[in-house]
């Protein structure tokens, strides 16, 4: 099968474009190197199935130029701008690299008649329901945030999409996702400020915002899993981990591992570590276990994967 | 107050601005003139307290002027591209003219401090669940149109905005509006065909579509209502009236309007009249009416009251 990986040089992206070479498939990586990096393609750079397009999806001409080139099979489209606490200050990249790829890679999808379509969604889309268990059939999502909103402008693309154009998409809701590649989030942040400074840490907001955190190579086993499994239409998973794991708890666990002790904790104070931020949710998960996947790893052990993984790669 | 209606010059724009300068506001009306036209302004063209700007509201660079120069107190968003039929063939207008004018009306919001919003939204958003009574709450929105998925993601960027920027935010997700200045859908079609030909109709579907209808001068009053009962963050409702009228039984109605008798009706079949179309929907109208608004016509009287106006307008 040709895919075409969009934001294939991103955290998970990169990790997506390994296990579709592993199974065989060949593998086009589309990415602005906006959040991505060559870094993290570099075992597979050189991969006979594997080539590398450095092009922006939101651009529709060089998009258009790529499918006609490519035909894919298949498209897996994880380009966005992940990095929420940065939007917030700036929505216009939502707009541009969340909502605009996903409508330009739609309309190529439609022009060449590429059927098949994964989308990494978010639970940003829920919005803040923190009291509420969240489901797939959970009514009234209500985003607060741009990177939320401009997701689940996405989705409602992707379902209309779908129906005109008799699409089978796979949508599934991530959580927070962690491991090796990580460019930012609490893990990533708190490593790199201990390496400055192992005396004291600062934590945005009071450290009790509590979120699953799912391993990042549960989550490419999941979508390796159901890819070839999505009926006609778009099928919508939320994907998650048993238990969560707190802000202080992963500053805890990363003093642990780098042997750290005494750290001072400075807690910037308030519910979410800024505004938009969610600061805890419960994600129901029963509809991708009765589907038949469950995640390796719970989210604390996700978190000491990963710290162990960030470590490594600073070193 | 200084109001800034985009799409103003349009369909159900013209009549609010109207609406808004009766009851004494300043009157801002910004169009790109694609579906909106001066005809439509002209009993208050000359109003002193009204001004109108040519530019299109998915360019940044001049909404950002207008929103300098006018200084507005609240915006009502009327833009969008409201053919769904059109946009079947054409989705690209869709997202420009629907979810574009969205996101820089949002975003010229934020830079000016502009804090009241109303924004129409439609029953799109929900997508076919024809057995399914529709309220506020309905889990699962999934548009099946590329217009209800443009208007889909406009609320979910309008709840995102609200959130980080303390905005009020009211929403009506209209079923099928028509009466005066009405620009297509099946009465205009209908009216115009017979003109040509009084003796054949062609009816698109098997004419068994049967929704809602709401007169436009009764939605204005809903709006003029609700405007200032806001409280912060979003606040959406379903607007409507009781009853549905079929498609067959509202081309009856205009042969008896015009005249006509034996018009032979040719279906082009199927459920829908194109794809996209939702050939039923019912629509829970209880929240609107505990908040204290009723419609003044039903939709068989919204239909025969339009009809007759259309008949004047072509006259």
């Amino acid at each position: 099968m040709k895919a075409l990986v969009v934001g294939g040089a991103g955290f998970i992206g990169s990790h997506l474009c390994e296990a579709l070479l592993e199974a065989g498939h060949e593998v086009a990586c589309l990415d602005n190197f906006s959040l991505g990096t060559k870094h993290n393609l570099r075992r597979i750079m050189d991969h006979r199935n594997f080539r590398l397009l450095a092009m922006d999806a939101s651009e529709p001409d060089s998009l258009k130029a790529a499918f006609g080139e490519i035909q894919p099979d298949y498209v897996f489209h994880l380009a966005a701008n992940s990095d929420i606490r940065a939007s917030a200050e700036n929505p216009s990249v939502e707009y541009r690299n969340t909502y605009t790829t996903t409508y330009q890679i739609l309309q190529c999808m439609r022009e060449f008649g590429v059927k098949r379509l994964f989308f990494s969604s978010t639970s940003a889309v829920y919005g803040d329901k923190r009291d509420v268990l969240l489901d797939e059939n959970t009514p009234n999502l209500a985003p607060v945030s741009y990177y939320g909103a401009a997701k689940l402008g996405s989705e409602a693309l992707i379902s209309a999409y779908s129906f005109m154009n008799d699409l089978s998409v796979l949508v599934f809701r991530f959580p927070n996702v962690i491991g090796p590649h990580l460019t930012h989030g609490a893990v990533y942040d708190f490593i790199r400020k201990l390496k400055r400074n192992p005396k004291e840490l600062e934590i945005l907001g009071d450290g009790r915002q509590t979120k699953p955190y799912i391993y990042v190579k549960d989550l490419i086993k999941a979508i390796m899993f159901f890819m070839d499994k999505v009926p006609q239409g778009m099928t919508t998973y939320n994907v998650g981990v048993e238990g969560a794991s707190s802000v202080t708890g992963m500053a805890d666990m990363i003093c642990e591992e780098m042997g750290l002790k005494d750290v001072k904790y400075n807690y910037t104070g308030g519910e979410g570590g800024w505004k938009g931020d969610v600061p805890r949710f419960n994600y129901c998960i029963d509809k991708i276990h009765a589907a038949g996947w469950h995640a390796e790893y719970n989210s604390d052990e996700a978190v000491r994967r990963t710290v162990q993984d960030v470590l490594k790669e600073m070193a």
